[in-house]
């Protein structure tokens, strides 16, 4: 590492996040003399997490050195690498959308999606500020919706994008449920980003898939009728999981198995048949503030041992690496230590049958030369039709409707979702969440009230 | 016209259609000495439809001669032209399968579309004997489902395939309705069969576009009060129509209309608020046996006029060309007289952003140089992604299905309609239908209820 590498956070008062990315840099010889500048809009979180991240770093004698700042384009100065891990609407305006859909109108667990636009705009904003002030730099994606904002960064800007998620170590609770070493399991799992599929499952140079099988066909009914998850999001080994393999032919991976259609997902009994118990999965009017309230609580936690300069922050904190990929990717990127990764890039050709300029999650090896997608074999025809090209559909309308600001889109996207029973119902929530005053102070959302006239002389696609 | 035609007609017995045919033909100069082979399985109806033919071409004194057969092969034995106007199911077992879904289930008018895959393979065994047969003919296909049906023969099979419909001929009902000459008018609407969209609507050289909005503004909300359909499917100016034309931003036309989204076609309130009085449009429990009883007495009719030798062939069937585009298309290609038709044909770029091996509807020229079709404009983006696409995903599911045999694919089918309510609920409704005794004693539907396991090493897409 020539000069000081910087890397800046945004968004990073995401305290958990914002202090793994510093343990991290800490505990990796050759970055650990790297610059952080943490940039969110809420001071005080902000301060917490400088202050835990300057006495974490001291007391382990890194020399690593921190500035916070409230000034977005200042944190992205001389930027090498820029984290985007802001979340613009927040986990209470999310709540009470799903809330008002709820009430009003019976919908189960909906409503949070119409956060999305802010934080496409975000995302856009920090792209484009990027081609001002550090235009070489890497951007790191890991605040959601990681496929849409990443294929929208791409198309709009001339940043290099490169999105992160966690759903992909779904494979090791697969291989830990049935009995096997996660560590001696070669995987294989590409798609679009919460929509990824096992198609290569391998222990000790055998197709392992049979033995998934084997336990579902002898195992699965007892684990299904007496598992109790532990987190929100232990759904890998679920009955929808399974019921969605076989549905679509292949073992959907972590994030993926919230999805797969809307008859999961009708309600808290259906949710809890698909799901188990005590949450019926991530999504649900239990998990959710359970989730939330973990997330203050350990926030909570964080400000104490930021408040209390006694704190021991090693012990606290710990002194393992995370099992987080961006501080290794930028270890590959920067001293050539080469790895493997599963990222959300620019597809040109890694993926079949869909654009180059959509961001596809698959495998990369990652060195000096580059993050380089390994472009795997194509996804079973089912799966294309049934579950990524209708995916794929749904984020070109969004970022469609997001580019026009044509309010018939998100009228259109209310109509699809299978618990809308009317179109005066659709018409009605629309008009009501658009109308929320959270929403409304939401700097450039009255670009979403344009109506958008027939046009018939037509664009291109 | 160098030696004797030969026109192959494939479920003959539809009596109205193949009468037009013979019509056309005898009153086409450079036709009319056309030899016409009548195949139908329903011997009743292939000699009411010989005689009937006999008789009208002896009466005008034409060259016409014609033949009757149950043997596919032998109709299509040195065949210059198939036409293709089958229908397996038949209405009565349609209607069925409609009762059965709404009785037991609740579903609103719907269920007939699991016909689809006997009239795919009554289509992909006509071409593949074409094949053998007849391998220069070109295959003309009149019956539904055109889209899908043309796609798999294309795609299955080297016949040359064109599919017609009527329902471009919409752009008229707009002109006439808010007091145009139809004839002046200069018009484009390409796009899917049952899925197109008035890209061009000019006349006397203008844009006419504003003059259906003004329409709409000054005179649609009394035509919607005040009118009464005449036919089942008069709904081209319906308040459903111009509700996509808001919503979609082009004009559908003809069958489009009867499409547009699930929230147009919940029951028959909304089905009346949408398409208008006394039907609801042609899709309602009102409309369809209505429709299907003046098909039964036009039958009727037809029948009479055979069974007594006095009837005045030329009187009562007339000596005006139809609208029907196939026997021009037929003289075009044939006699090369030159004409400009509404086709459905392999893509290959004619509508840009679909596969190649895709049957896109699209204006053609027709001539002896073969039936080209015009290279227009990409659709607005809008229009692809709501409605262009997800038709294609819809259509790539159902040949899939076809092809594998996949049962799974048939439940995400009945999974992804709009009224299904539960997984449980559509899990039933396959199997009951599936098991109708109709359904089951046509030949190789079993091939339907394999279930496809897993691949993990999946094949190209």
């Amino acid at each position: 590492m020539s000069k000081t590498l910087k890397v800046s956070v945004i968004g990073a008062g995401s305290a958990q996040f914002s202090l793994g990315i510093v343990k991290d840099l800490c505990l990796t010889k050759g970055l650990d003399g790297s610059h952080v500048s943490f940039m969110d809009i809420d001071e005080d979180r902000l301060d917490m997490i400088y202050k835990l991240a300057t006495r974490y770093s001291q007391q382990l004698e890194s020399d690593m050195t921190f500035d916070k700042t409230t000034d977005r384009r200042a944190s992205l100065e001389d930027a090498d690498f820029v984290l985007n891990a802001a979340y613009v609407l927040g986990h209470v305006v999310e709540a009470q959308m799903r809330q008002r859909a709820a009430e009003k109108y019976g919908y189960y667990h909906t409503g949070g999606q119409f956060g999305t636009y802010h934080q496409l705009q975000l995302m856009l904003d920090v792209a484009q500020d990027m081609e001002k002030v550090c235009p070489d730099a890497w951007l790191i994606q890991s605040g959601n919706p990681v496929f849409d904002g990443c294929t929208l960064m791409t198309r709009e800007t001339s940043i290099k994008v490169c999105g992160l998620c966690h759903g992909h170590y779904g494979y090791r609770e697969i291989a830990e449920t049935i009995g096997l070493d996660p560590d001696r399991v070669t995987w294989q799992a590409p798609g679009l980003n919460h929509n990824i599929w096992l198609t290569h499952f391998i222990y000790d140079g055998k197709d392992a898939y049979p033995l998934i099988d084997e336990w579902i066909a002898t195992k699965g009914e007892e684990y299904w009728r007496t598992h109790v998850a532990k987190r929100t999001h232990d759904a890998q080994m679920s009955r929808g999981a399974v019921n969605q393999y076989h549905m679509y032919g292949l073992f959907p991976i972590g994030d993926t198995v919230r999805r797969g259609g809307w008859w999961y997902h009708t309600d808290i009994e259906t949710k809890k048949r698909w799901y188990g118990e005590p949450w019926g999965g991530p999504d649900t009017h239990l998990a959710r503030p359970y989730f939330v309230q973990t997330l203050e609580e350990r926030i909570a936690e964080m400000t104490r041992w930021a408040n209390d300069p006694k704190t021991d922050m090693v012990k606290v904190v710990g002194r393992e690496n995370t099992r987080e990929q961006i501080v290794p990717i930028i270890d590959g990127l920067v001293n050539n230590k080469e790895g493997y990764f599963q990222v959300n890039v620019p597809n040109h050709g890694a993926l079949k049958g869909l654009p180059d300029d959509l961001v596809v999650e698959v495998p990369a090896i990652v060195n000096q030369k580059g993050i380089q997608p390994v472009q795997v074999r194509a996804l079973p025809p089912k799966i294309m039709i049934e579950q990524i090209l209708p995916d794929w559909l749904e984020t070109e309308r969004e970022l469609l409707a997001f580019k026009t600001g044509d309010r018939s889109m998100l009228l259109h996207s209310v109509l699809n979702h299978h618990q809308t029973k009317s179109y005066d119902q659709a018409v009605a929530i629309l008009d009501e969440l658009m109308n929320m005053p959270e929403v409304q102070e939401i700097e450039d959302w009255e670009k979403m009230t344009r109506i958008v006239d027939h046009y018939s002389f037509p664009a291109e696609l």
